[in-house]
């Protein structure tokens, strides 16, 4: 393949406005970075990490590589981005008056992002690659513990503040339990939730950090 | 290569032995049986499970092709053979006389499991794999969850005898709790364990469970 497969690589489309963009700042549009984001998660599930090139993803993106290159420097930025990006927006930070509200919206949230077939193959599928990539699991450590350590911290501030449990509850403890055992469950085991399940976890979980 | 790369080949290496067996029984070498499942996950954490072959695993273990096809009669029948026995053994039946004592010793015992090199390279790489084979996602569950699930019921069954807690607490919840937590950290986002962590956690899975 030739570096330059197409006409229209190099420039990302509207170069008249690119030209009324003031110096240094790149004019990047936003239905391009939308749609290049969706063929990334549509080539990690079809081919996994490994298989998954810039070219296939620009491909399945319908523009051109330089597109892809303009705004990540590598298919592992892309894909953490990418990965960063969701797992962020993936946990909201509930607040429902009551712990165990706030836990049993979490594992729901949790349950339902974990259940989509895209998550029980990507996630595994960069796991894997992790294991051989000591940069790459640094960097899904940051997007898959960092962002959502601070929902668990200040769920369990508020239960403090309430009265419900004692200060000095751990959120990296809190955190754990919110999200381990629905990930073994979903994707480890990939078994099913029998109905009931989650008000079970929520209560259980709600009483591992000491609130019944 | 030929298809019988060693004299060897075919025979067990002790034909006195297999003449003098009741005719139908076979006699497998134990020794060889060892070497070949210690190649198994040797070759498990070099090349992964897809890049994985009969004849690598033979070489490894410094056995003919047809030592392996002897015992297990694909690479899959064979992963999932050594994987099982390695789950069932790995967590044992404790009887500490308290809930929050079975459950911290299942923890260290589990901690210990995950945290081997060879683990947190070898699952996550099954369960990629898992992701896209059907056949090999029902046998890990097996392996991973119903052995493990008979311990998590008798732990619970002891812990409701001994009016720890109320009758009622499903065995699958308990096993997610005792498993996930530690999955999710060190498999996952591949953190430490701090000081205190085990007794912290134990605490929460017992309180989880009904029992303070």
């Amino acid at each position: 393949m030739a570096k330059n497969g197409s006409a229209h690589d190099g420039s990302d489309g509207d170069s008249a406005a690119a030209r009324r963009a003031p110096a240094g700042a790149a004019v990047l549009r936003e239905d391009k970075t939308a749609a290049i984001r969706a063929a990334v998660f549509e080539e990690l599930a079809a081919v996994g990490f490994a298989r998954m090139s810039i070219e296939g993803i620009a491909r399945r993106a319908g523009v051109g590589k330089t597109a892809v290159y303009r705004r990540w420097r590598s298919k592992l930025h892309l894909v953490l981005d990418v990965v960063s990006a969701v797992a962020a927006a993936g946990l909201p930070s509930p607040d429902t008056g009551s712990l165990r509200g706030d836990v049993r919206m979490l594992l729901e949230v949790a349950a339902r992002a974990l259940r989509h077939p895209m998550a029980s193959q990507i996630i595994p599928d960069l796991l894997a690659e992790a294991a051989r990539s000591p940069e790459l699991a640094g960097a899904l450590k940051t997007a898959l513990h960092d962002s959502q350590q601070g929902v668990a911290a200040a769920m369990v501030a508020r239960a403090v503040e309430r009265g419900e449990i004692p200060a000095g509850v751990d959120a990296g403890l809190a955190l754990d339990l919110l999200t381990g055992p629905l990930y073994w469950r979903l994707v480890v085991v990939r078994d099913d939730l029998p109905g009931g399940y989650l008000d079970e976890l929520a209560a259980a979980v709600a009483g591992a950090l000491g609130g019944r």
